[in-house]
């Protein structure tokens, strides 16, 4: 049988777990679930209902687990635990300060229930963290780097976006090549904010505006640009639509550590993600940590987890035997 | 309280736990266990008894994990098992072909004693299984690479050992590095053996030897060297000992994979380990995997278990807490 997936939430993520559930051959998408009108949207499997999300417990019985794919600012702090009241649930919530916190709400709530809430699924939180935590494990006595890049930031792109002047914007993060290569020569250098990331601004302005007062207010935006070199290049909002339309990300996490009576012999742990579509690999991974919160509900287990809590083997479609005698 | 180890058998892997075992604060060396006559052995940690092998069971309310640091031809088959009747044990038993069979055979003496038997740790298998397994959970549709090197390979030093005329040998296992560009390019090449790794071969020779039959006869060796291309360095016996004492290794799993409704988007997942000691790192997971068999065990699980089953968080001497807090 397979394993009944609802959708919370039609934006770039949930497109991307229709995706990630239709090419998944244990799982079926059972519904859509949107706080706009139902009827004014399409999607693209055919023959599966989209439903006013006011009208989810309905549809306890009929769903495994449900994937909240809504902003982490203000939709799942509310969303999951609500959610979890009546189904195992699946988040990609990437507030790093506040986890701790949305982990109690989503456990008090998945407890009452008796389900499961996987949280802060993706790349990072997510993959990243997998790689941070064995690599941690392994290497207690080490340093951990991570990167982030060549990709596009939406929180940094939608900063410049409310800078007044400017129509629209693209903003890529990019490690700084020396930076990395330090890491790798096993230097264990101490970095600065500056020397880990630069950030490429791709800029359509207002008619108008004025250039050069953009670019100063862009360059010394605290927090998003002030610590960083900032380059700003002013485009066209054709060459934007052409050149800047999709939502590549990626980075790498470094650990590096030492061994031996005198720590002696150096090591050094690298895991790199190149990414084409930065939500369709995190809701690719949000589908495998939703096979795993059926499988542990269906052990008996409920509360919330995160991707350090759940066996490996548990995102796989694949039997234990089939991965100890191909994967292992 | 600590964790009390118990380590079988003191050569580079047994001496390599040690170390591990003395970095992690929460672990304590019990006693080391060995088949030769105990009184013949000093270890580096003072105060921890040496025993011999055949009084292991006496221990069994003193030691909480056994670490098997035998050898998978011959020892770890026998081993594992037997030490499972009384302990939960962890092994780095490597011969992939053979691990379902060791798995069935761990299991049946850890369900039958209670206890919990980890198999396979380490890096491949280990740390390299985790990296297949995870990203071929997330980009189903995609393919695997694994590339060794650069390191020694002490299967193939042996094997040079064995050619009359070698005093003493160390091989080198290098990928291609054509082959590296072409999987992180996208290419998804369709690779063969000789295209995936060379080999490096340093060779003290015999006095009298004849250098030209060597060289010919470790080149055509078959399964070992004949399929690849192979380079033979004749050097001194000082030489040897001076440029080639160490035992580093390392390699990289790759995945490449696509998303999207037409596959448009690739990703690519690159896991890259870089040792400077294959065994210290090894028991690096040898000592995080026992740490995961304690809670494993103390939670009432027993059996067989791999890195696969292993949530990540038992593998961490930090709490759920602190992992969400600072590594999530």
């Amino acid at each position: 049988m397979s394993i009944r997936i609802g959708i919370i939430g039609y934006g770039n993520l949930g497109r991307g777990v229709e995706i990630a559930v239709g090419a998944a051959p244990d799982m079926e998408l059972a519904a859509v679930f949107t706080r706009r009108d139902p009827a004014s949207l399409t999607i693209a499997t055919e023959g599966v209902p989209v439903v006013a999300a006011a009208e989810a417990e309905a549809w306890k019985d009929r769903i495994d687990v449900m994937i909240v794919c809504g902003g982490s600012a203000t939709d799942l702090p509310v969303q999951t635990p609500q959610y979890a009241q009546w189904f195992n649930v699946v988040d990609s919530f990437d507030t790093h300060a506040r986890i701790p916190e949305h982990f109690a709400n989503v456990d008090a709530a998945a407890k009452a229930s008796g389900k499961i809430g996987v949280i802060s699924c993706g790349w990072d939180p997510g993959m990243f963290s997998l790689a941070r935590a064995y690599a941690n494990a392994i290497l207690p006595d080490g340093k951990d780097y991570t990167f982030w890049g060549k990709g596009v930031s939406q929180g940094h792109s939608d900063a410049i976006r409310r800078v007044p002047g400017v129509k629209d914007a693209r903003q890529y993060t990019i490690p700084v090549e020396s930076a990395l290569e330090a890491v790798r020569a096993g230097e264990d250098p101490e970095l600065t904010t500056r020397q880990k990331h630069t950030r490429e601004c791709f800029v359509v302005l207002e008619e108008d505006a004025d250039a050069a007062a953009v670019e100063r207010e862009i360059k010394e935006m605290p927090n998003y640009f002030a610590d960083y070199d900032t380059t700003v290049h002013f485009i066209s909002e054709e060459e934007l639509q052409r050149d800047h339309a999709e939502l590549p990300h990626g980075g790498i996490v470094f650990r590096t550590g030492a061994t031996g009576r005198a720590k002696e012999h150096k090591h050094l742990i690298e895991y790199k993600l190149t990414l084409d579509s930065n939500p369709e690999f995190t809701t690719s991974v949000l589908a495998a940590c939703a096979r795993a919160a059926y499988r542990m509900n269906a052990e008996g287990q409920c509360g919330c987890r995160t991707m350090l809590d759940i066996p490996p083997a548990y995102l796989s479609e694949k039997s234990g035997e089939e991965l100890r005698a191909h994967l292992l």
